[in-house]
């Protein structure tokens, strides 16, 4: 259809709609036949049968077969699709949902992405118009079990750069990062099962294991891994069936396993039979790759779980499972029962594409350089402020940071709010509830000044608010 | 990148991987440099680069900064990615796995899905075409809690026209219709309650029940729904928590239900304070919409689930909840929790574009008239070998058939599936197993002489096997 068509039907379609809202058509009247619109609004009867259709397609008339078309009188509802503004606790969900039901003037420092003009895009538009060429059946069908086939092909290469052989058997693609975790954890747990992660953690491992039903505890977690004798005691003591860890750039500190802990780390595991779940979403961040538990273990207890969403895009939504074959044929079978099919061959095949064009090394290091640049910009500009990184991590885009003492991080999260930033407030990601006093930056999401501007306002206004409180409290 | 250009990156990559093959490149050993290797193979430095990225990206080469390309002796496993044809035993997720995984000759009369080449490519591809010249937060972020807000909008449109009125607050995307009842079950059960099911039902339900550690009942299935004096007592004496079903166009048997039935249903789940999930998955399969719970019950107690996997696409994976607002609000954050974010962006940003381009209605107009013919030319093919159809349903691609006397549908299933043939066994369907000598057909994927060849070789190999086992038992 060309141009000057599409405004003719748009033009139709208009009249249609002013006259139903005008009450010159009430619900349940016939509308003029093709032939007498056409003739009336001088227009061809195919543009006439195009307006008519896309008007049943959005529910404002419908198609009685061998009689015409009529007003349904359903029109859309005059509501704004926003989300209710109900007030809610500063927990985990809090976060997720303020970051992304965001509006496009709401500046988000404590989300845990990227913003969209670093992203590949013109890759990912490139990987359309080639899928918009490829067959029938990657466009159609729900797709083989495991996933898009080229898509495992190019993770069998990368895996094994990175030291893991593995058999095609031993790999799954998931919806996301996050699906991959909980197809594991309904695997592998039972609800009242005990987990372990570390404090602090991704915010999002606690909303998850949540809905599990799990038992939850945590170990402290230092800029080398897990407080190691901490992690001995926890594990002897309470069994946890599962550990749940990033070993690269651990979200939120930014911090990497040192190859000690790595090392103790998987000792102990298999002292005590636990498994582990290694979610490396921000491996690719790394300038040069740490320690990583899956490939110490060569996946006998350790599953390695990544996703596309933070390096490519989080929009095509595409993650995977690498394990041990025998786990992973149990997780065909769960990911058949809850999603049926595997993931979605175009999301697959449009992540392969990206992958395979060769283009992706070279985005990974522009990213890695932005985001050195942005954590020195941004650093001193929150010490300006009293914020304290904990430590300078050697990649990613995370700068867990301590707030100057007596500042609340959920009270600052909400002054914070409205004044349009969303900030990811400490005990968000603390199960021991220990965090209070620290905050989750996104160094990529803070080029604005008015975040600085919020936060200054925001930390003013939290001390105020502080004062009668710390009146009425009785003299220590 | 022109075609010449792509032809001589191709050359130069598959130069190295032969001398990789030859060994006269062994693991660790560093690659020409770009300089050398475009003067070596008569080519430009950028075509060398362009295919050292793409030697990198499939693994069997890696860039060390600074000092060159090496090659990992990574290379690609040299196995198979097929499915290991491990004996399985036949249960539902035999006939998954079998119609999900079968090779390109595997004729598929037991999976649920059309054929690749009628569905409506040509508007995916435009469509597909279309997000390629969309904007970056389309192609790139993670989106909103609920999904695509273009997609909403046309489902509220289409939901109204069949006679429910929503609020936006009731609508809720999800990565697909199974996605959409497991979301559902997390959220209104725990493990061990009690669930009701139709028998026979869509033979996935039994698996993610299972799943859910859910204790499962049947009620037998009529012509016209569920037989509600059994329905009735079951509910009454069990107090389900949960019953799902479809209303248009059951799955496998292709009834639909009748006013009466839909409302003694709705009464009785109202009387014990059960919930309804009515998937709707083969709705716009319907010639006229049959007596819809959601509607008649306005979204108190039933749920309604919908999916576009049958009728536009199931590569692009989306589903949708339409459901109580507070039920709903639970939702999301079951899905924020277990997903992250709500469904791909670009999923909803396709199926939109498509069901609003017009085309969609015309679309189903033909499938339906292409469903009617294949009904009325599978039917008598089948009951010439024996094969009598329930009933001859209103729409859809089902027939849900009763074989010959003697034959058993898993044994018909194995020896077809020895033939090529994958069929779906009545007692996959069946929490009662009271369907074995039952068998359902796709009557959309029988147009190849093959498959009622296989069948009747199979028919006749089942009795041939059976000989030898009536001949052991004792007479009656």
């Amino acid at each position: 259809m060309d141009n000057r068509q599409q405004t003719r039907t748009e033009e139709v379609m208009a009249a249609i709609k002013a006259r139903a809202a005008a009450r010159q058509l009430a619900p349940g009247d016939r509308l003029p036949s093709i032939r007498r619109c056409a003739a009336a609004m001088k227009v061809s009867p195919s543009t006439v049968v195009e307006a008519y259709d896309r008007l049943a397609a959005e529910g404002l008339i419908r198609a009685r077969p061998g009689s015409g078309f009529y007003l349904t009188g359903h029109g859309l509802p005059p509501l704004s699709l926003a989300q209710p503004a109900t007030p809610r606790a500063v927990d985990p969900f809090w976060v997720s949902r303020q970051s992304l039901d965001a509006g496009p003037d709401t500046l988000k420092p404590g989300c845990g992405w990227l913003p969209p003009d670093w992203m590949p895009n013109e890759a990912l538009r490139r990987g359309l118009r080639s899928l918009a060429r490829g067959g029938d059946e990657m466009l159609a069908e729900y797709g083989s079990t495991r996933g898009s086939l080229p898509l495992r092909r190019l993770l069998l290469g990368r895996l094994a750069e990175e030291g893991l052989q593995l058999s095609p058997e031993q790999l799954l693609l998931t919806g996301s990062g996050t699906q991959a975790v909980d197809l594991v954890c309904r695997f592998l747990l039972q609800p009242g099962d005990t987990v372990l992660v570390d404090d602090p953690c991704y915010f999002n491992f606690r909303a998850l294991l949540r809905a599990h039903r799990l038992r939850l505890l945590s170990v402290p977690f230092t800029p080398t891994g897990p407080d190691i004798q901490a992690f001995e005691a926890i594990v002897a003591a309470e069994r946890p069936r599962l550990y749940i860890t990033n070993a690269a750039l651990h979200n939120p500190t930014g911090a990497s396993l040192s190859p000690q802990a790595a090392y103790r780390v998987l000792s102990i595991a298999a002292a005590q039979d636990m498994a582990i779940v290694e979610d490396e979403i921000f491996a690719d961040f790394e300038p040069d790759p740490s320690p990583r538990l899956a490939v110490l273990d060569g996946l006998d207890r350790v599953i390695r779980i990544g996703s596309f969403s933070k390096t490519l895009s989080a929009s095509v939504r595409s993650g995977y499972i690498a394990a041990r074959p025998d786990w992973v044929e149990g997780l065909v079978d769960l990911q058949i029962a809850t999603s049926f099919g595997g993931p979605s061959p175009l999301a697959g095949g449009l992540i392969a594409d990206v992958l395979a064009g060769g283009g992706y090394r070279k985005h990974m290091e522009e990213i890695r350089r932005r985001l050195a640049q942005a954590r020195r910009a941004v650093a001193p500009r929150l010490e300006a402020l009293g914020i304290r990184p904990w430590l300078m991590p050697r990649g990613g885009f995370y700068l867990w940071c301590r707030l100057p003492e007596g500042v609340d991080s959920a009270e600052l999260s909400r002054l914070a709010l409205a004044d349009g930033v969303v900030l990811a407030p400490g005990n968000v990601f603390s199960v021991a509830q220990t965090a209070g006093d620290f905050m989750r930056f996104n160094v990529a999401q803070m080029r604005e000044p008015r975040v600085y501007e919020a936060l200054e306002r925001s930390l003013l206004a939290s001390r105020r608010s502080d004062r009668p409180a710390v009146g009425a409290r009785p003299a220590p």
